[in-house]
């Protein structure tokens, strides 16, 4: 375990504005050592979903995946979105290479079982969802994969699977390859003491520190799952966890999160 | 040199028809040996462009392929299509991987110049398009490389490539690393002497015969540019092409090409 692996999710925010996309990915070539990039949907999907007549299913809040969603998304993560990046990647010289789950069985996941809801064609990622040997394989030939959050069953079913659960399944995978850093990218400066101020970065976060401050308040809404899903990360044996603005990877203002 | 290896190409016929789709790739499977396969798109790439009330542009009855029209050929060639076929190859046991040509860079294509006509973002392949060191990589790991139909310039723009010359183009790149069938698949048991009648399948062709064929009109229409092509490859190193029923690639029925 000789080498640093960074992983870096970037989700809708920056895959909406083609020019933050842009300068993301002109950040991401500049950063040394082999990387994995993770990406999720932006608003085109749910606009193209719109234009084509297909109106979202909606149960208790959650989007449902029927078929034809599942096609649209298909078509944007795996299609559009993912060669649109790669694409980009290699302008900058760096020898990115798309995958979704399928492609080379690297991500297999387990369409989520129906219970109170059926959620559709979406898939769960069980502890072993992830051949780490081709993406270690990639990576010692100096490519970097950029996944998108398509799966299979290895039955040829296509899932959906949430971008945040893939970077941190495939981060806990690489741990007996690589010493891993696992980068959640978003269009704030870090975890934030106060959401109004995006100067307030919290630069290191221990868990206790963030249930002490969950239980208060501090940070709630969207970023109680995804630092949930970082802090069990870490838990499983990634090195370290960094929440940072999309834009600013290269520079020093972030928030790290430590084990304790 | 000590394998062979069989490049497939298909295309809309068989794309268009889940069930055809699902039995090609069984008999797919059944090949024994290193493979690739090369897709095209089929008939739900126009009908998407209807239904998002885009109107094809043709000139002189070449369609042109405007920013819109690429961004739905993306979407279905590399996104629908690529991943439907890879997770049903993974479901029939074979290790496929779906790649663009912007994956690892795998084929760079140059944008067609301008000349009378216009054709927008329509790549063309240099002879040195081919990165066959990674499709060669990938071979050697046991995987199954299925190639769509776009392509990539190098500055960051992706560009709609015509599969029976990808499928050419990459089958002469990995000649100095195996022996190289070419089989072009469609819906015909091969290149008939009568064209209404399936059963008058001619079992080998030369260039030269082929060549009298078309002075006598009989081979004619779209085998005209598929065999021109095909002959080219013969030419270029290739060492077998054949032409075949997409539904019976492991029977005996086919025409097969010869250099002379």
């Amino acid at each position: 375990m000789s080498t640093d692996l960074k992983i870096f999710k970037i989700g809708g925010g920056i895959l909406d504005e083609v020019s933050q996309l842009h300068r993301f990915l002109a950040e991401l070539a500049r950063v040394p050592g082999p990387k994995i990039l993770v990406h999720g949907g932006g608003k085109g999907a749910s606009q193209m979903l719109h234009d084509l007549g297909i109106t979202p299913q909606m149960v208790q809040g959650r989007r449902i995946t029927d078929a034809a969603t599942l096609d649209i998304v298909t078509m944007f993560y795996a299609g559009k979105t993912n060669k649109q990046v790669v694409a980009l990647l290699q302008a900058e010289g760096v020898n990115a290479l798309g995958l979704s789950g399928a492609d080379g069985n690297v991500i297999r996941a387990v369409k989520r079982p129906v219970t109170d809801i059926d959620y559709g064609f979406v898939g769960d990622l069980p502890a072993d969802a992830v051949q780490a040997g081709l993406l270690h394989q990639l990576l010692q030939s100096g490519l970097l994969p950029v996944l998108c959050a398509i799966t299979h069953d290895g039955q040829g079913q296509l899932l959906n699977t949430n971008a945040d659960t893939i970077a941190s399944t495939v981060a806990r995978a690489l741990t007996p390859h690589y010493a891993v850093e696992l980068h959640f990218c978003f269009e704030k400066n870090g975890v934030l003491a106060d959401v109004n101020d995006d100067d307030s970065v919290i630069p290191q976060l221990t868990a206790a520190q963030y249930q002490q401050l969950r239980s208060e308040g501090v940070i709630a809404a969207g970023m109680v799952p995804k630092l949930d899903n970082a802090f069990a990360a870490l838990e499983a044996g990634v090195t370290r966890v960094v929440i940072e603005h999309a834009q600013r990877i290269n520079e020093p203002v972030k928030t790290i999160l430590c084990r304790s």
